[in-house]
């Protein structure tokens, strides 16, 4: 008998929104335990309710942020730039050493009235660097998901076919998220440099929605001329 | 009989160097005549016969940069960031109102020292956008070709497989341009946006030497969930 590695459990931090909510049902669909997580414990479990109903059988909880993000070792962070700091701040005492926070914020200028196809500076670099900033020391910031579209995710009746640039500062921390993401049918992720190369992976997303609005699409990106084996183990 | 419209002429001005002369031997096989700029008119010349012997048969021409660019209504510039501005500077008698100028410019930090994988902050918001600030009132820049790898150009041989993100703010200079780089086999021009998004585009370059170091590749990029159709004539 072969044995299928499941897909590590994962917390989703502000699930309600349609990124996050889109990341929880592909990943309940590839066997993961979703922990999904709202601002309101309630307004999680109704969406846990929804992410059931798209995947039966999936085992999806709703929590709170707070408790979602004590619950894995593995989380993913799915809020507006104008959220991201606030909810950092909230859950400084629920993260612990050890864990992994995928970022998925994009510093989009729409966080400040401004346009979507634009990104406001953060001092930091980028939203994910300033996320490092704000977690308690020994948590680990990545970055990771900034071109797939939300829309597409949601819908699964959509298939996809597209790379998740992933930024990271350590290539175990990075290897751990691909095999979560790669979970996923259609997506692949590629190794795109350094947490500090998030700026640029985040910035790609605001072109993507100026690409969306020219061909009325959700588009995403390939990255080609790559080998086969994007994630080899250590040797 | 089937009348096929050749490409328009073009100058390269920096063609000496590795994106200038894979563009000018692409550009040349698709029955493109192509002027070849450099510095020294000498230089120039030689570069034409590389050229013309990597494509018997090509109309290659080799001139000073200055001769170049008052040659045709289309010129790329393929310049390093660092010669950018010197340049545009030494071009501003050779250049008329009505040229369209494609510029490859990508301001790494290795212009100034530092890492090709990171960039430096020009003023204007990107290398585009400077060179449009440089170039005589009635010259329009474009950016394009960040992403594709000099060493696949150069290299006949490799067959290309990607995309070119334009950036422009008039749309039908972009399809001007874009019928020009799609005579290349392998290339799809892409519609990016306005001029200003060329930022996003030029550091996009970075993240791909990041992504080159890894995969020790010449990476490129693709947009996907286009329509066939991406440069429709005006109705």
């Amino acid at each position: 008998m072969l044995a299928v590695a499941l897909p590590e459990p994962v917390s989703i931090i502000g699930a309600s929104g349609a990124l996050g909510f889109g990341l929880a049902v592909r990943l309940a669909r590839a066997g993961c335990a979703v922990t999904v997580g709202s601002r309101d414990a309630q307004r999680a479990e109704q969406t846990a309710v929804r992410a059931r109903d798209a995947v039966p059988d999936s085992l999806v909880a709703g929590l709170s942020n707070e408790q979602a993000a004590a619950r894995n070792e593995l989380l993913i962070l799915c809020v507006p730039f104008r959220n991201q700091s606030e909810t950092l701040h909230n859950l400084r005492d629920a993260l612990r050493p050890g864990q992994l926070v995928v970022d998925c914020t994009v510093p989009l200028a729409a966080a400040i009235g401004g346009k979507a196809v634009r990104t406001v500076g953060v001092w930091q670099g980028s939203a994910a660097e300033q996320a490092q900033e704000m977690v308690p020391e020994g948590v680990t910031v990545l970055s990771a998901l900034h071109t797939v579209s939300a829309a597409s995710l949601s819908d699964l009746g959509h298939e996809l076919d597209e790379d998740v640039l992933l930024c990271g500062d350590k290539r175990a921390d990075k290897r751990r998220v691909a095999a979560l993401i790669d979970a996923i049918d259609g997506l692949r992720c590629v190794d795109g440099g350094r947490l500090e190369m998030a700026r640029i992976a985040e910035s790609m997303t605001a072109l993507m929605i100026s690409v969306n609005a020219r061909y009325k699409t959700h588009a995403g990106v390939k990255i080609t001329a790559l080998p086969d084996e994007l994630w080899p183990a250590p040797s």
